[in-house]
């Protein structure tokens, strides 16, 4: 029995992708072989990886002069990947903190020996917030401003796209796809695959072209951008299967009605989930609720001595993956592309029912 | 109908591996999740990990100093991470040179700006041959010395393993698991999943653990030894269905009798293979016997005009992928572990009836 998997990453995943893969995993199109067991290099999987890329582009309405890479070593990577990209030692930079992946990410552009200003930090309200749109002033000569448009941990999203000259860098692991997006608003986009895209293993990079050309040439091959958009994400072997799996997701996006239904879908939940905290005095949501994620919904329990009963009877009624990151206690329902309305209702009901219990 | 597919990589998979992954591919240890949809952080999650760990140490008889990662960005990225992780800029460094992947190897340890002598360069027999063990001078200062054991587009194997000070770093992507080796001998042994141990996109390698704690402090994070291996490979979200799914493979590896049993079935296919070759006035193998691979042969037909009509037939026959790499043209017949010995005998069938007919 499938059962409601609310993790925040890797996560639930379509089901009809993953039946789709499972069908085809030891004779893919025919071919006698797996999809895994196929070359890269070979016109079947070349197809197969231009499918998926036509699809993100169709769906996310990427621009011409944008390149969609895919790439190894997660957003992770990416933390370090974007000043070698985008800067030499020394270059000036801007971060806005708002909670533990920006964060993860200021010390790994640190770590490159930019000059690092964070020209946000929500210390203050202990990560519950996004900044004032009028109070990101960004260094005139900052090669960047890197963001985190949804905090995975903390539950927290920005409600607007910062509007800066400097190239916007935004780390969109897990609401890619959520959502509609205006990619031309944003220099690079980047995200890790395992929450609304496949497995472990893939990272998407979108760039603006005129971003290319300026790696440093330390910079390894695999998290070069410029590099790997010559060699069409081929610079070395990809994650075939990754690629693969995002195509059949992708499909099923498209089914669903593409970006614009799988938000209003989106909206729903968060909606139905938030609205069963704030109507009871035993769960509680911390976030101020202009920043609240529509897509990771942090949650305590009036006395978290009820924390492991809660877990243990959710668990046996199939909605599991409800502990929260171990930075923050309590719960936390991430609710990507793939989880149903039908599980957001059997929490609500279960969050009911235990709170009608306690 | 499955194939027999020659492929270099990726490459064929054990079936028995494949058709088990496809069994509980919707719902992984009656869990309700796929493996792809598990946390990595899960018990569930790690326990997989820890079994596919303790399985390559068994096989490979890896020693207790040593340690063993799971990384991304293949071979390629470990390129550029074994002069981040074991020297600081101009730093001696020293490599040999037999073919097209030391050469990249090379070209990317150039790029991290270390002193670097090549110590041996096959270039005079066209990267046909190994150097002689005794020819192999390292500077006394060298950081390490890099080989590649096996160079998957030339079919160079050598024959043994350099006896050196110096720390010895190995590309083993192409043979790992393939034949029972001394991991003593090294410091360092890297190979891309997508040949011997999985699908591409996973990473292994294996450290002796004094040579951690030496990272450049811009090395990403991604591909930094220490920072890894003090977080068991899961400093961010490993690529879990590969890790998955290579314990389904060492666990293949084990039913077939281990590593003696499986380097004696890939000796017994080559030496068929070769000796088709060899006994043919119509095929020819440029490699000098002493440095032929038992795990890629590439081959070459009296008419390269036939070529397309040898190749054609061959897919017809269900022997695919034979073509050789686009940077030595002919043919090339990869034998991985999962090659069994069915298909090689299907491939010279069918190469001496080609030959017959013309």
């Amino acid at each position: 029995m499938r059962v409601y998997n609310f993790s925040a990453g890797p996560a639930m995943l379509p089901l009809a992708a993953l039946e789709r893969a499972q069908a085809e995993l030891t004779d893919w199109q025919g071919s006698g072989m797996s999809v895994m067991e196929v070359s890269h290099r070979s016109k079947a999987f070349i197809a197969c990886a231009a499918q998926a890329e036509q699809a993100l582009r169709d769906l996310m309405g990427v621009p011409d002069n944008y390149r969609v890479l895919f790439l190894q070593g997660g957003a992770t990577g990416q933390f370090a990947a974007v000043p070698m990209n985008l800067t030499r030692p020394g270059d000036q930079v801007a971060y806005v903190k708002t909670g533990s992946w920006s964060g993860k990410a200021i010390a790994a552009a640190r770590a490159q020996e930019v000059t690092l200003e964070v020209v946000a930090d929500e210390a203050a309200t202990k990560y519950t917030t996004t900044p004032a749109p009028a109070s990101l002033e960004v260094p005139a000569d900052a090669a960047y401003l890197h963001y985190t448009p949804n905090e995975t941990i903390g539950g927290v999203e920005f409600g607007y796209v910062p509007e800066v000259e400097a190239p916007l860098v935004a780390d969109m692991s897990s609401t890619i796809l959520s959502a509609t997006v205006d990619v031309s608003k944003y220099g690079v986009i980047y995200a890790g695959a395992q929450k609304n895209m496949g497995p472990a293993g893939l990272c998407v990079v979108i760039v603006r072209d005129d971003l290319l050309g300026r790696a440093r040439p330390t910079t390894p091959a695999i998290l070069d951008w410029t590099q790997m958009a010559a060699a069409d994400s081929m610079l070395n072997t990809p994650p075939t299967f990754g690629i693969y799996l995002l195509g059949l997701i992708l499909d099923w996006i498209g089914q669903q009605g593409g970006l614009e239904a799988v938000a209003a879908a989106n909206q729903a939940k968060a909606a139905a989930l938030y609205g069963a905290i704030d109507g009871s005095d035993f769960y509680a949501n911390p976030v101020a609720p202009e920043a609240r994620s529509r897509t990771n919904v942090p949650f305590t329990l009036a006395d978290p001595a009820l924390d492991g009963e809660f877990l243990a009877g959710a668990e046996a009624a199939g909605l599991t993956n409800l502990k929260g990151h171990r930075s923050v206690g309590g719960m936390r329902a991430s609710l990507y592309n793939a989880m149903p309305m039908a599980g957001v209702e059997a929490l609500i009901s279960y969050m009911d029912q235990f709170a009608a219990r306690h």
